[in-house]
This record gives C-alpha cells, structure tokens and sequence, in this order.
C-alpha cells in the first residue's frame, strides 16, 4: 500500500526512524535500564519492537495498558506508574503486576485487589501523585503489614522533562533524586524507578528508567538536541486553498494540543480548529497535495488514532492498531 | 448500575439536562430549522434523540460521521458540511448526502465519487474552508456543469460563536450573513446552511443552523448565558491527596485542552497531565472521592471516549457508544 492511499488524517511512523531510536535508546539504557513506558504509544505491536531490542519490562499508566500487555503475553515484569483505587481487574491477570502507592487508600486497594507487589511512590518535586519523602518508610512499613512485597520506590521528575538548558535541566534531576534516594533508604528493596526521555542520560540515581516518547518523539522533545529522530507525524491533505493560507485535514481531534500548535515544514500554522489546521505556506500548496503535520505532543496524539502506520517512504510496512486506548 | 461502579474517567450526561437542551433548541428551531451537528457528540444513539425532538437532518465533519449515520437509517438528508477530495465511501451509502464545495477540485472530487449535491461552502470571515464570496456564483455554474445538483450556500460564522458582548456578536453575525446572502444572491438553491450553538438565536438569515454543541454543553459556551444547561462532565476518583492540592484520575488524555483547563466545582484547577488533574478544592478531599470534571471543549473531548453513559443522579440509565469517532 502507498501513503497516498490512506484515509487522512493518517498517523504515520518512519520505520527507520523508529528503529534508529529504539536501538539508541537500548544502547545507552540496555535491558531493565529501560522500562519503556507504554503511555506514550498504548501500541502492542511497537511494545514489541521494544522487547526485540531487548527492553522486556514495561511502564503503564492505566490499568487497560497494563491488561493489553498482559493478554499480548508480554507480562514478565509490568508496573502501573500510577495510583489506582480499584485494582481488581489488576489481581486478575495472567502477569506479574507491581502497583504504585502513595496513601494508606491506594496501599489497602492493592491488598484489597490482589496485586502481590508495590512501589512507594514518592513526590521529588512535580505536585501530582507521590509521598512526601519523609512519609515513605511508614507507608512501606504499612505495606508490609498489609502482606504486600516492596520492590523499591519511584519518584516521576515530570516537572524537568523538558527544560531548555540541559546543565540546569541535570542539576534539577539531581536535586529531585536526592529526594527519592532519601525516601529510598527509608524504603528498601532493589528498585528505583524514575525519569523519563527528557532525563534518561541525566539521572543517575535510577535503577530503570521510565521513559516512553524518544520512540515517537514530539517538537516539544525535539527542541532537546536528544538523539532521538522525529519519527511521527500526521498525513494531511489540502482541502482548501486561497491567496493567503491553505487548510488542511488534521484538527485538534487529530492532535494533543497541550502543548500548543503542530507545525508545518515550510509553514507557519495558524491555528487548529476540529478537523481543519489553517496555515500559511512559503510556496502555496494546491488543493489536493498532502502535507506532514508533526505533533507538538505525542502521548495525547497517539490516543487520538486507531492506527499507526509504518512507513518507508511513500509505502506502508505495516498497519499496527493502537490497541490499549481507554480505560 | 451505579455511578459509583464506573471504571473512572468516565464521560456522563445527566438525562435531564440534556432532555432540556434537546427540548430547548427543538422549540426555538423547529423541524429542518435545526440542522444538528454531529461533531458534538458522534453518537447514534444522541442523535436518534435529536430525531425524536423533530431534527432529521444531520451536518457532519467527518465521512465516518456520514457513514455512522447512514447505516443507522438516519440518512434522510446529511450534509458534509467540509470539504473532501476523495467522496468515493460518500457516494456508496444508502442515504441523500450533499457535500460543501468551495474549488473546482472539489467539485470535481464530489462529480466523481458520485455524491449528487452540493453546497457552495463560502468564507464568511473564518480564515478556514470557503470560497471568496464573489466566486460563488462562478463556483455554482462550474458545479452545475459537471452534472451536480447546487441546493445553496452555506458559510459559518465560527470566529463568532464566543463573543462575551451579545450585542457586538449580532452585528458580528449580521455582517457575515450579508457576505453569505450576497454569494446566495449568485448561486441560488434553498439552502442556506450556517450558524452554530454560539450564535443561533442571533443568525437572522439561515433556512437552517448546524449547532452541535448545545446537546451537552462545555464550560466556554456556559460563559454566553445561552438557555441551555451545562450537561456533560466527567466523573473522576481521587488518587491521591495532600495538604495543599488532590489529584484525580482525569487528565488531557480525557479531555480536549484547546480551550484550557477543564474546571471542578468549589476548587481550582492547576494543571494536567496525561492522566492526572491536579487542583486545590476549598474542602479537601479524601483518596477514593469521586468529582466531577467540567470540559472546557466538549467535542474534543468526546472524542477521547468509547463510551457516554446516561446518569439520573446516581443511576446510569444508559450507556451509548461514540460510535462515530475516527475519520
């Protein structure tokens, strides 16, 4: 099949691209350095180009995620990096499954729904889900009581994923992972579970990471100068065109906008309305060309689509259904 | 079944306020007054309520909404208010369809796929889709020629459905639909389609308004004082809390964020994340409380999920696919 045969908006992924990060990242980060995170992609077909290079255990953020990889039998070591009041369908699965907690709720729903293992997961800095440091021990503490195995800890330092100066971006995560380190002696247990494609090759405290994005990548993460290749991006079509901008087929419910407008090669973007980018073009497009949208933020861009093209060139490789949106 | 046992984030509209929206706008624009659009809600089933109210006809964005709608038996007059380069899955449905027009190249696309009816899209001010008014006329000629039938124009005035000051938004309105009656002037036809929840109570020239948003309602149409009320929001559980600020399980993955935050009734929204909304409520609230998320923008936002679940109070009646999702 070629890409001009595709329905747009097409989400389309180079296959060498893909493959290029993919074996970037296993070299710096080889086997459970890696968790890759599934939140980025929510893709069976890419977790296992993920296992092929060598990453085997898997981060989610939501219990489908979790299910999907489990049913896929890619179960060996799964953890929902994530807070979760019912975790009966957890302490179901054909899997090994770890939960992260932060309260006496979240420890009591794992005990509650089966789920044999935890991490305390501790605040390093981002206010969102997370312990404060110095509450970490108790709660281990309490979770053992509950007949829950600790495997370490996790602290997400979201808030420096994306940082313009990369020398302040690293003593930013080193700051954040004395925090964790601190929470970690309290804790015990062999893991420390952090970071993310903005800190993968800054933190140093991190028995694994949890990054998910370099395998997709966004503008967001590209403004980095990481070694990760933009490798995703929407197929358009010109549906419109006058003297002063042109339009074309991929709205905001094509794309996450969280993180602002999408761009254009050769292109300033207007805006995006439902299912139209209005943009204007150094050389005009005519009604009919098709155009490359790349996304300012993966994760939510992803969960738009039912499927993610493999590409080289002008021919689809393959067709993968982005099979573990929802809940 | 209770709320209470959703599987969170979960999309709910309260029977209702949406029986009151439906019945609110049927009486306002009775019959083929009220051309619903699909963009709103993509769901079946919603619009099998709309038909019940007295619409049946339906504007769609997408030629999956058309087809949706097609082999629902709700084809009895849909119109693709967009412009399409390929209308080869339009012309095969069992169903009248019109497609907007606004180049030859889509005139062309309309001839070829064998959809018999058009609409000459004009631009009335929204630097999107749309013909220059005074190329109507010529547009029309052009599409007659290739066979079609022309019923009208049709031009919406989106840069003016969000006008704090009503009075400066009727003049708005005004000076668009004489741009409007003006390219109608040179086409001909009986139809002329515009108009949106925003303004169609002010758009005084319309044969029909397409307004979508008005069934369920966002936090933005809210600050116009339209007689319809807020209907749709999603139900979230608390994960995790602190002293200063909660978290619950309802982030920009459940939620179009092009409009902003979302809001939560006696707290203030600080951010989200991809699953997360972190906010600072007035009571704060303990881990495994349920609130309820208000969406800036409903029709991103449907868009994120499979499922829209009918509630009175409690009790969840219904639960209806969005079945139309996807392009």
């Amino acid at each position: 099949m070629r890409i001009h045969d595709l329905t747009t908006p097409a989400l389309l992924v180079e296959a060498e691209a893909l493959e290029h990060n993919l074996a970037t990242m296993a070299e710096a980060l080889p086997g459970p350095r890696l968790r890759p995170h599934m939140k980025a992609h929510k893709c069976t077909n890419l977790a296992r180009r993920q296992v092929a290079h060598g990453h085997r255990r898997f981060t989610c953020a939501t219990v489908r995620e979790v299910e999907g990889l489990a049913s896929a039998g890619l179960g060996e070591d799964l953890l929902l990096a994530n807070e979760v009041l019912d975790c009966s369908r957890l302490g179901r699965l054909d899997a090994r499954v770890t939960v992260a907690v932060d309260s006496i709720e979240t420890i009591e729903a794992a005990a509650r729904g089966g789920v044999p293992e935890v991490l305390i997961d501790v605040n390093v800095g981002l206010p969102r889900c997370g312990c404060a440091p110095d509450a970490a021990g108790a709660l281990a503490d309490r979770a053992r009581a509950a007949g829950l195995e600790v495997r370490g800890v996790m602290g997400y330092e979201g808030h420096l994923m994306i940082v313009d100066d990369r020398v302040k971006q690293a003593e930013g995560v080193a700051q954040a992972m004395e925090l964790l380190s601190a929470a970690h002696a309290q804790v015990g247990g062999e893991v420390i579970s952090a970071g993310g494609t903005g800190s993968y090759d800054l933190n140093q405290l991190a028995t694994e990471i949890q990054a998910g994005s370099y395998a997709l990548m966004d503008t967001a993460y590209r403004g980095l100068g990481l070694p990760f290749r933009m490798a995703t991006s929407l197929l358009a079509t010109v549906v419109s065109a006058s003297a002063a901008y042109a339009v074309a087929d991929c709205g905001l419910k094509a794309l996450g906008m969280d993180h602002g407008n999408p761009e254009i090669e050769g292109a300033r973007v207007w805006f995006c309305s439902d299912e139209h980018v209005t943009f204007a073009a150094e050389r005009a497009p005519a009604v009919g060309d098709r155009v490359r949208v790349w996304p300012a933020h993966i994760d939510p861009t992803v969960a738009y689509h039912e499927t993610l093209h493999v590409v080289d060139g002008e021919t689809v490789i393959e067709s993968w259904p982005i099979d573990l949106r929802g809940w």
